[in-house]
């Protein structure tokens, strides 16, 4: 096992009707804004709950928040916030929404240019509001970290930071308000779980025991939960256990002391920045090809996920690969998810395009062993037409 | 799954060498008390390293605490810390040293009688001084929870407290200081955590996915260390393992949204306080007779268990279940643990005299239903001798 720090104090209040007892957790006298994206938040009532817990607290709205948040409408709450003197945040919606309220966070007393903060991917952030979130979406984990991924719109950047003064001071995760999303963002929060556990877990051994029992329970409850997503009658258990695999997908826990890869995910970035794919939908297109390329580096580990994730026993040792590869493929498929950048009419000539934008952001070196060059990286996307 | 509120802030330093980072995490003009048992954490140059990486800070020291740490010996140290105006607390050892210092901590500046914490089981504590913890003998998580058992040598009463204002603020756990324990000790700790596990996950089902996922993750890492952990070669990953486990086994998490039991360990609480049998030795005589008595009320998480942690797929129901009672016993017993009451030469005598201690501690309710009264702990205790 490798040496780690590990800290997460974030709280977390789950269950049916739990958004009430916010009035528990944020200062009496507090100044609050409520940060959101779209108007479901409003149409499905969980606006007026989260005014409703908060009382008689002065609140103020901030709506408008897009998937993939742009540094550009984010800068716009932080000019109210320092207009209107608030003191608490609350995010309320799925990851785009606590990552942008993240940033904010961050951004209102730092002094110097803020964008400064995403440059430096967090390192130079010693302060933040305090805030919370409501999450709506289970996916991305971002309601129990203290990380997030803006995008600059003028230069199609995605950048990542993280901080140890971001992390929410509690989520409240009400499983219920899960029952009026589309399948679509369900299925997409599956997968994304699914490939934040994968990033985490399937690179080389270290003999960290708990991290991958841990690991493959995750995957295992995501690959149960699945099928019975794509339902509409999927019951009130299934979103709990979806809204809490979700959050323990990428907590800190199950990647402290242990390597981490990560390439899928600075890949399907690009895709999402350049042509607007979903963040899960890229990472779906991604995965499958990368275990691909370097199934040698990450032989042993696929060899341990194909036996205890997917029960593969038959066949020698490239067959079990395949059929690992294969079987998680398929499960993307199942969801709905494409895994072909043919799928988005994608093809060669679009490979440069993303080559470039990686070789322009500087993400030459990714991987666990850092071993994944842009020509690594040109090997994966052809996999993956 | 059930509703649960989940908060854990304490820090986790993990790794070789990793003593001298105390130094980022103590206030620099703290005065500190290090806390210890006995002389092994002298001897084995454990308390040397934390005065040298708490480098030029005032430190005091308090030994002595003993295993199943007395209220009497404790309000020693409260003494102490109050005269000498003491700021921080630093145990150094296992489990009773660091329950001890968290009620020292909470005793300190307690107004009222301190007895009192312990009669209202923590729920009077509303602060504490900060404190946090180095680990030299993985078995009991309270390194990373907020709960602790203290004795009064006057009553022979064991009584449990816990207050979130005792989570410590970190704790340093280095694999390389469970090299100088004597075997014994390594054994307890692998049965402490795989019963603590068990309180929380052989109840009855509650699709609680991901918690059963990670309670049967610890259990396979347990049953996988156990064996190895009896050979003095153990090597760091061995013990690495263990110490990550024991703290994941009772930290909140795999215990979150799920019902939990407990009447092993109070059950268990009385022979230690009666008949001064270790903690881990307690729990391993009570825990296999409780699930023999309780197989009805326990069945579908028997059923469960015998599956996913032992691999036990022959024979009907009752077999099934037979053969997980008894491979769990057996795995106590492979360990160095004796199963029996008889083996500590105890009898139908003592039975009598230890239903008289819960009746006179008023544990008469116990378990996940509350349906361990008097004469279930009695048929208990008679399945055990």
């Amino acid at each position: 096992m490798l040496n780690f720090n590990f800290y997460n104090p974030t709280r977390i209040i789950f269950g049916v009707d739990t958004i009430a007892k916010i009035n528990d957790y944020v200062p009496t006298e507090a100044k609050v804004l409520m940060l959101f994206g779209g108007e479901s938040a409003r149409k499905n009532c969980t606006l007026a709950e989260v005014r409703e817990a908060l009382g008689a607290r002065e609140i103020h709205e901030f709506g408008g928040i897009e998937p993939n948040p742009s540094y550009e409408t984010l800068m716009k709450a932080v000019e109210l916030i320092r207009e209107q003197k608030i003191d608490f945040l609350m995010a309320v919606g799925g990851g785009s929404v606590i990552d942008g309220t993240k940033f904010i966070a961050a951004a209102v007393n730092y002094t110097g240019d803020t964008w400064e903060i995403l440059e430096t991917h967090g390192t130079k952030i010693t302060q933040a509001l305090p805030f919370a979130s409501v999450l709506t979406l289970p996916a991305t984990g971002s309601e129990m970290n203290s990380g997030g991924v803006v995008t600059r719109k003028s230069t199609q950047a995605k950048l990542s930071f993280s901080s140890p003064y971001v992390f929410p001071q509690f989520s409240v995760l009400d499983p219920n308000k899960t029952f009026s999303l589309p399948t679509r963002q369900l299925a997409n929060g599956v997968v994304d779980a699914f490939i934040h556990v994968m990033e985490q877990y399937l690179t080389y051994p270290v003999n960290a025991q708990v991290q991958d029992r841990f690991a493959e329970g995750l995957l295992q409850t995501l690959i149960e939960i699945g099928p019975k997503i794509m339902e509409d009658s999927a019951d009130y258990d299934t979103r709990a256990n979806l809204m809490w695999a979700a959050s323990m997908a990428l907590n800190g826990l199950i990647g402290a002391g242990v390597p981490q890869d990560w390439s899928t995910h600075l890949i399907g970035h690009e895709l999402t920045a350049l042509y607007g794919i979903d963040h899960a939908r890229t990472l779906a297109i991604v995965l499958p090809a990368n275990l691909q390329v370097r199934r040698q580096e990450k032989r042993e580990k696929l060899l341990q996920y194909a036996a205890r994730v997917w029960q593969i026993v038959e066949g020698d040792e490239e067959q079990r690969i395949d059929t690992a590869i294969a079987r998680t493929r398929a499960f993307f498929e199942q969801l709905g998810l494409p895994t072909r950048l043919s799928d988005y009419g994608l093809g060669e000539t679009d490979i440069e395009i993303i080559i470039t934008q990686l070789k322009s952001h500087n993400l030459t070196q990714l991987g666990e062993h850092k071993t994944v060059s842009l020509e690594i990286s040109r090997q994966i996307l052809a996999t993956s037409i």
